[in-house]
């Protein structure tokens, strides 16, 4: 029986991926339970696919295309190739072929009545990630954002968030974001108990507005979040005043955050994070966060290999107390 | 306009793709209307995959692997091997990564309510194969073969074709076919018109028992076979006793048929049938088909390239008497 420390890990997709493999070279024997955003979630020719549920099994199972950090590495794209000669839409999301494997079964099992919790579990079964990937909800949630759209009625319209993303490469103002779904959506299995009987709670470097907001809005999640006697310990995923990979800048501004660490654990607030990492290069912002009742340190945020995603998850486990020596 | 016969095809797979490839040689400017069997359809993970009809649409579209007879050219595995991986079943049918594309709009246009022939004419758009193809029915019909098994209750068992076919190489001993929910089925849209209206009508060398078999089966087709002024030629596909090509043998055994070019002659009937082409081969039996009150001719009926399958093609229309001079 392992003594490691219970931790349980809201998480979003590559950020997050990288930050949890650091996590299992740093904390061997903890029981990791990760709760996976899946309102990230897109039905694509018929198929259904979940990007960060994905990602974090692909990462953590050894499959991922690292310079990518999504996707399945050694990637061919022949079905792709020839559903876009049939002209068969969308065309901006590539589904890779290898990847294309795991939506097939998803969608399989789904339709035969699976919940996605169970059809997670059965996926994890091959890439043993070495942690229990939890979807936040069995119950479909989808992340529309609202941009400014000079051509729609009223100037501005509602897209998926991955048309957003990935089509549109975040460049139209975001006015709004909206989990379509999520008041209805109840916590997955086991996710309000792994919050619960954590030791620790970590907040990787998700992005605040549609990983870990998305999570948080699923009911009962956030009340679980600050009423468990874990420590929540958050890193943040804005450096210097940017965001380190993704567009969490232009979503914060579309809910009035700026971007700058110190708002972000504002914006999460001292009832949730008791404590927040902060790079070193936002070092002046550590007296600002501990001025809102939340323990700060400037750390190396930056994950540029396993071993430095390591050395954060160190510090965050540091920052929590509970903590082992390396 | 075109002024060309109107020739109705009723259509297996491989030989009958081969044989119609060599009719649009043969008469390019006749308006081809190809009846597709698709009783040898089957749902793998969630895929609906149409045999037939994808070996006669890649076929004359120019997409075939050309050696096997089926499937896609410059075909890669990969989603394939993933799904192995995965452990996912069954692993004894083999999908290509570009013919899985086809796969995977079938299933979402089904799924999305259209029938199968709207589904098969927006797939023909890519391919322009040069025929009308229609499936023989839209509703589902599927050919299970009861074989011979010692380990199962009263020694024999009931199995998909495919699963006869490809898993289990046609060893064990059919005892019987069955086409289940043919009796259920009505014709696709078009295939009665089809026949009423041809100026002739080809049997290819498709197998009688589960290929032209079951587009027989269908009610009401039969009838239009019998009641067409259209006079019907048919190319055997038993050659010196035994299949060209497949299981034919196995499966005509199972129904009480021999392995002969004139049993199967036979099998169809004068009703049916107004003219057969046998194998040079088999120019001993001219004159039992004959006997039937069927018009008998013995030609080369090996289709080792399209001008071979061209010739035969050729020889059918001659024996309709509708044959144009190349």
């Amino acid at each position: 029986m392992t003594t490691g420390p219970r931790i349980a890990v809201p998480a979003g997709g590559v950020g997050a991926a990288r930050f949890l493999r650091g996590l299992r070279i740093a904390a061997p024997d903890a029981q990791i339970t990760v709760i996976g955003n899946t309102a990230d979630d897109i039905t694509l020719f018929g198929l259904r696919v979940c990007p960060d549920l994905d990602t974090v099994m692909y990462t953590l199972g050894g499959g991922i295309a690292e310079d990518q950090g999504w996707g399945r590495a050694d990637e061919s794209f022949h079905v792709a190739e020839e559903l876009a000669v049939y002209g068969a839409g969308p065309d901006w999301f590539t589904l890779g072929d290898r990847d294309l494997a795991t939506h097939v079964i998803r969608t399989q099992m789904l339709s035969a009545g699976y919940p996605l919790s169970a059809v997670t579990a059965a996926l994890c079964e091959r890439w043993s990630p070495g942690v229990s990937l939890l979807p936040m909800s069995d119950d479909r949630v989808e992340t529309h954002v609202v941009i400014e759209d000079a051509g729609a009625p009223g100037g501005q319209r509602a897209v998926h968030f991955q048309e957003y993303w990935v089509r549109l490469h975040a460049r139209p103002r975001a006015i709004d974001v909206v989990p379509v779904g999520v008041e209805d959506a109840k916590p997955g299995p086991g996710v309000l108990e792994a919050i619960a009987t954590a030791d620790v709670v970590l907040l990787p470097p998700s992005n605040p507005v549609v990983s870990i907001g998305t999570i948080l809005a699923v009911p009962g999640i956030r009340a679980a979040l600050t009423d468990t006697a874990a420590p929540v310990i958050g890193v943040s995923p804005i450096v210097g005043g940017a965001p380190v990979r993704g567009m969490a800048d232009r979503l914060l501004e579309a809910i009035g955050v700026e971007s700058t660490a110190a708002a972000v654990a504002r914006h999460y607030g001292p009832e949730l994070l008791d404590g927040w990492l902060v790079d070193e290069r936002d070092g002046g912002l550590v007296d600002d966060v501990a001025a809102l009742g939340i323990a700060c340190r400037a750390v190396p945020l930056m994950m540029s290999d396993p071993q430095a995603a390591a050395q954060m998850a160190r510090a965050a486990m540091d920052l929590a107390g509970a903590g082992r020596p390396a």
